[in-house]
């Protein structure tokens, strides 16, 4: 018989109490996050809730997932890991906003090489912030060590959301008519989008570091422009949406205006008037130094609307003017034409 | 001006046509397990399930958020890929089967280096195979492209599950009594834990390649042994479950017996009797050969013990033998004491 040495979990890289700090330390602000919805505490097997405490009974769920791309890289690079949970709630709320849905609950998934405690607080803690700012849950969640598949600073951040919408107001599109119009609404940078394409000219053709700050960011470092939250849009269009006065939404996220558009107006198309909104200093300066041609600027970037509500043109004025009163840069950006098809630009 | 060639989003390696393409091979497998719950098809922004087409309405919803683990580094290395969706749907099923729930609906997320739409369509048509086997629905998942953070052939796959409970039917350990007995049933392997050190063990301390047969596992190879996949105790368990015979149920899961059993007990304990059931080949030989210390193996693996369902001692005759009919290896593995404390030992 040969004699062995002992191995133990911790040997093998996998660490459960680094797991359990970073459980602990975020927990005060996952509580924060609890709606009445939510029955028991952190820590059970699975997340429960009561859609009949927050009023949603009857209702239909809407469920997503998402993850936040190598916006990650961004974080990494920058050393600051508490944007990125906002920037995958604020996208998860916004692809079920879309379809007529209030968020109800969030979880969170983080994988890793090597688990920081402090890192993995701050993700899960960004997370839970988000969640509070927007009237969801964090309802749970799972932090994974994976020594050999991420490597030793590398993680990922993958979300999921459910939410309900009352079954006759479910936006499907069927609402559309030729002659409405559209409202884009401001974005707040890339979003969670175009992170590959936007890394590989900064850092690599242009050789940019994030504290760089380049005269077209107008006073911001390449990594503050790129590290901007994903924009919630519940909050400034939930009044409208809850009235009744929006037809129908699109998230404008991978893909941009030209992909996300047909898919919510039903058999009508949009006809997009280029130039009618503010495209940004981040596009209009990676467009430039990336010598990106506009048509694949436009499916890979958002271009500065990261939400399109479609609305009866006689509404749009008073709907445009309450929106940016909340804080929205709102945009007359086009037009809806009869028969389904691309977008057509002017 | 230097002139400059134009960059697309394909050269930033993200490829929007390698994803439709693994999309549209799993569609028919994601298609066939939609339950009446779904509202709609494959491909919209947010999945919708209606809950009063399953009789779901008014229950309490139950949500889990897991991944697979290392395990996904020997799926790589055996290039098997279709495996290991089913490994997170039954594990996920099995993590909120324990409160009581039954699950209505799956989300997948699969997260790559370098797409191969052949590998991502077996990933998640795993997934759909498993969730048509367990009637629940893939109502929708993400697929990422990030290069960078993950090398080329490695990818990570999650999954979040939602089911339902009636809220006098939530299993909270409030039915645990003293004196109740413990029903161990069978694992088929490691299920989804304890990878790191099992590949530790077995390919770096051993030198074992995974088509190696060596004769502790009686005839299977070491690759077959470790991609076993996670068993669902839905459908043995859920006739029990129904009529109100189960007290409490621990997923035998990271932590094992020792962690997982205290979990659902209230203020009771276990007391475990160490050999009443079948540890199983696997077990015995990475024991062996990694010179594991018992109580280490106990919490790093299930040691063939997948699910453990606390019941009266006189029912547990009963349901011991309908579940060996249904082909659970089901043994008597201890009794549950009075006072909440750790797991006893005997």
């Amino acid at each position: 018989m040969t004699e062995k040495t002992s191995l133990s979990y911790r040997d093998a890289g996998v660490d459960i109490a680094a797991q359990d700090e970073a459980l602990a330390r975020a927990r005060a602000a996952i509580r924060a996050s609890f709606t009445p919805g939510v029955v028991g505490d952190v820590g059970s097997f699975g997340g429960l809730f009561d859609l009949a405490r927050v009023g949603a009974d009857g209702q239909v769920l809407v469920a997503s997932a998402d993850g936040v791309g190598t916006k990650l890289e961004v974080a990494k690079r920058c050393g600051v890991y508490d944007t990125v949970g906002r920037d995958l709630v604020q996208h998860c709320i916004n692809d079920i906003l879309v379809q007529g849905a209030r968020p109800l609950f969030f979880m969170d998934y983080v994988g890793t090489g090597k688990l920081s405690p402090a890192v993995v607080s701050e993700l899960i803690g960004g997370c839970a912030a988000a969640c509070s700012d927007n009237g969801l849950a964090l309802l749970g969640g799972e932090t994974a060590e994976m020594p050999g598949l991420y490597a030793e600073g590398d993680f990922d951040l993958v979300g999921f959301i459910v939410g309900s919408v009352a079954r006759e107001r479910i936006l499907d599109g069927s609402l559309v008519r030729p002659g409405d119009v559209l409202l884009g609404l401001g974005s707040d940078g890339l979003h969670t989008n175009g992170y590959s394409l936007a890394r590989k000219i900064l850092f690599e053709r242009e050789g940019l570091n994030v504290d760089d700050r380049p005269a077209e960011l107008a006073g911001r470092s390449v990594g503050e422009a790129l590290l901007a939250p994903h924009r919630s849009y519940l909050e400034p269009l939930w009044p409208a949406l809850e009235a009744g006065r929006i037809h129908a939404l699109a998230h404008i996220t991978g893909g941009g205006l030209r992909d996300n558009l047909p898919r919510v107006l039903g058999d009508q198309h949009a006809r997009i008037e280029r130039g009618s909104w503010e495209v940004g200093a981040l596009f209009n300066f990676l467009c430039e130094r990336g010598g990106i041609d506009l048509d694949e600027a436009h499916q890979v970037f958002n271009m500065g609307v990261g939400m399109v509500a479609i609305v009866a043109a006689d509404d749009a004025g008073a709907l445009a003017e309450e929106w940016t009163a909340r804080g929205e840069r709102t945009a007359l950006i086009g037009t809806v034409g009869a028969g389904a098809g691309p977008v057509v630009w002017s």
